[in-house]
């Protein structure tokens, strides 16, 4: 049993406006100094197979289902 | 500048269906073995503050907006 985490997040300039907006009300419920917040996607995924397996294994469901290319970029990690 | 990573998960026991259907998903694609699907929200926050008190803040940001303590965990990370 291996565990792999996806971390997908948007690509450099791609807007994030759910991270602007987390922004907005962290710094209207008075929390100062933020100067920017990043929204990330995770995925824990448990795999039935040995690590070097599962590594490849998870870019590929990145590149079928898990990330937009055009905006998105995945990074895989076995734990 | 200090970048804190906030990673908020659902508790053990909460239904996940997201994650369900991503493993869905995944598995009428063609992949195999998989036991498990885990979604999980990381926000990434700059802080203009010293590592120990972007901690603290970033704590606080959970309790105040961020997470919601009946089904979530969060841990906060500084990079």
């Amino acid at each position: 049993m291996t565990i792999v985490e996806i971390r997908i997040e948007l690509k450099k300039g791609v807007a994030d406006p759910e991270g602007k907006n987390t922004m907005k009300t962290l710094q209207s419920l008075g929390f100062q100094g933020i100067s920017g917040v990043k929204t990330v996607k995770l995925f824990e995924v448990e795999l039935d197979a040995p690590a070097d397996k599962a590594q490849a294994e998870a870019e590929e469901m990145c590149r079928k289902l898990l990330a937009n290319p055009v905006i998105q970029n995945y990074r895989v990690t076995v734990r």
